[in-house]
């Protein structure tokens, strides 16, 4: 699998691993493949300590990080609003929405103090960006990704002068083309089938046109990619590597709460919905009792970004620490992003067989198609 | 491309298209590929021209023939109902609502008379389609396809008895399992991406949990294919071969009104939407005046299967002779089912070059796989 992102990026197999948790990173860039820490909800502090952590562990191996920039979000033109600022912005309604869900699922208001989250949910502006940006460039990583619009151009300067690449992710050919007029290096053309943030273009059709958008800037595929045989088809569809993210949900390393990895070893590829429900833009994720209770023509529907992620995260916590109890109808409520392949996730394994198991696969799956032409 | 699937239905290249057009279906055939003739709309007498035709003008060259057998619909119960019975069930609201919106577009009521379609719109109870299978099996057909629902015991055995091979479309694993239960020979994994009626999940999803799951029952790949690295992509996944839909619309050979055809031409891959317009069913279509109509606040919602297609059939007929005027406003409501790969489609082309650029296209990809691997 030496395709030129595999050079680019210093690794054995171009497998890009997206996950929040710093011991999946770790394992994936051990395994011979690249992990990257979605680092958007960290403090610096705690930013640190992570990447502090995933260099001693790797011993030098490459990774990455990922923080959500989006162009447009409330506040924007003040230069971003601060946490106090949200929460202010927040109506009524919707709290009460969301406190009057809650308690029917048996989980009770808190006290006004405990009201408060521990962060007001997604450092999405330069505000609140910046200094984990300072936090990133003063490590070894070898890629910065933007999950959520183009790079800023200073982003992408102060990231080539540090020798960092650059990668931001399309859901659209006209994504693509605003990423490489932005100088990426490197363009994740992600369908719809993905967990997370997704646009309506499915992986077979958005990854040739990427491709042929962007040429020659190298494309790696995301959505609908957990196994070998898929990595082959991204490959063959054109892409140069590809980029995972639910398939390490259900890992050993992965701090998914503990509910949430059940039902996704349950569910099945029809088990997602697209919902703005977290995060204010349409996410792929667990359809459960949650994403349900916001489509009940009574609900107020979600608000917008960076709203509805202030709205949801302290409840989000309390939904998570209520459904570890066996039994609470809590549990009802409990979701998380994942794309359709979750279908295919069914037990839980290291990270480090899940790469190897990829590329046998992969490799299988590329004697199949030799095979098919050569006789 | 010698594939399982290559070998059953005696062609050089498994790649199925699927047609209402004949001449399209004589063409895929002739040149290597395998046509299937979409004749849910046809009576016995037009099937009948049709199927001798395509055997007078392929000479002996396999082809296959689609029809729409649905399990459910408006009155199973009663075997079906004939043309008159569906027209009466048509709520004067939703005829109103058409009426209406036509008129908008600058397309008169006609007189009364004219108001009854040629058809009904399908035949897809067992009194419309019995005298269509009649038909098929009187012809040297390799093959029938059952588009909606697994198909019945009846015809499975009537089909094997006739040394024709079955086919069944299935858009879930759940589906896959219900069809290889009933005996079919190929079941056709259509991912979401697809025209026409389809499901929620992607291709790349799709495909290798419905080849784990029928194994060995061999598996076409449908849904965002239209080139040969997605054809490189589909075998990758675990297919025998691939059904494709799209790529025939804007072809010189396809009879596709001429302004749908333009549209086509000028759409991009997020130009489509899952309607229940046309249908009654989810199916995938050019989004256009038409179908944001269906979604307006004041929409009546579409019927059910068959009433839509009863009370769309012919103002469809009408919105594509109004059209057919430069400059019309009808051209606005203008639409057709397509798949996303509608964004790739740019030029008209005839059929021939059209399977020989795909099978050039997937050698390439095969190769460029090989190489990765081997370096």
């Amino acid at each position: 699998m030496r395709t030129k992102v595999a050079e680019l990026l210093g690794v054995e197999f171009p497998i890009c691993a997206f996950s929040h948790c710093r011991d999946v990173v770790a394992a994936v860039s051990h395994a011979g493949g690249f992990g990257i820490l979605g680092a958007v909800a960290h403090s610096p502090e705690r930013l640190q300590t992570e990447l502090d952590w995933i260099e001693q562990q790797t011993g030098g191996k490459p990774y990455g990080v990922d923080l959500l920039l989006p162009p447009k979000y409330v506040g924007a033109e003040q230069g971003g609003i601060d946490a106090k600022q949200v929460r202010a912005l927040l109506p009524q309604e919707h709290r009460a929405f969301v406190e009057d869900m809650l308690g029917r699922y048996g989980i009770a208001t808190p006290s006004d103090e405990r009201l408060l989250p521990p962060t007001a949910g997604l450092n999405i502006s330069p505000k609140g960006y910046e200094p984990l940006l300072d936090v990133a460039f003063a490590h070894d990583i070898r890629l910065i990704a933007s999950a959520l619009g183009p790079p800023p151009p200073d982003l992408v300067e102060r990231a080539h002068d540090h020798d960092v690449l650059v990668a931001a992710l399309a859901g659209t050919r006209q994504h693509a083309l605003r990423h490489a007029a932005a100088g990426v290096d490197l363009i994740v053309a992600q369908g719809t089938e993905a967990g997370g943030h997704t646009g309506e273009v499915a992986t077979m059709v958005l990854v040739p046109e990427v491709v042929d958008a962007v040429s020659p800037i190298p494309v790696l595929a995301a959505g609908g990619i957990a196994r070998g045989r898929q990595i082959a088809a991204a490959l063959a569809l054109g892409a140069e590597g590809v980029w995972c993210g639910s398939v390490w949900l259900t890992t050993e390393e992965a701090e998914t709460p503990p509910v949430v990895k059940e039902k996704f070893l349950a569910a099945t590829s029809s088990d997602t919905v697209r919902s703005r429900s977290l995060t204010g833009k349409p996410a792929r994720m667990l359809r459960t009792a949650w994403t349900d209770e916001w489509e009940r023509p009574d609900s107020p529907g979600p608000l917008g970004m960076p709203l509805q992620s202030a709205l949801v995260a302290e409840p989000q916590l309390r939904i998570n620490q209520a459904a570890s109890q066996p039994g609470a109808k809590a549990r009802e409520l409990a979701t998380y992003f994942v794309g359709q392949v979750v279908g295919s996730l069914d037990k839980v394994r290291p990270v480090r067989s899940v790469v190897l198991d990829m590329v046998e696969e992969f490799i299988d799956a590329v004697g199949r198609l030799e095979h098919l032409v050569d006789r």
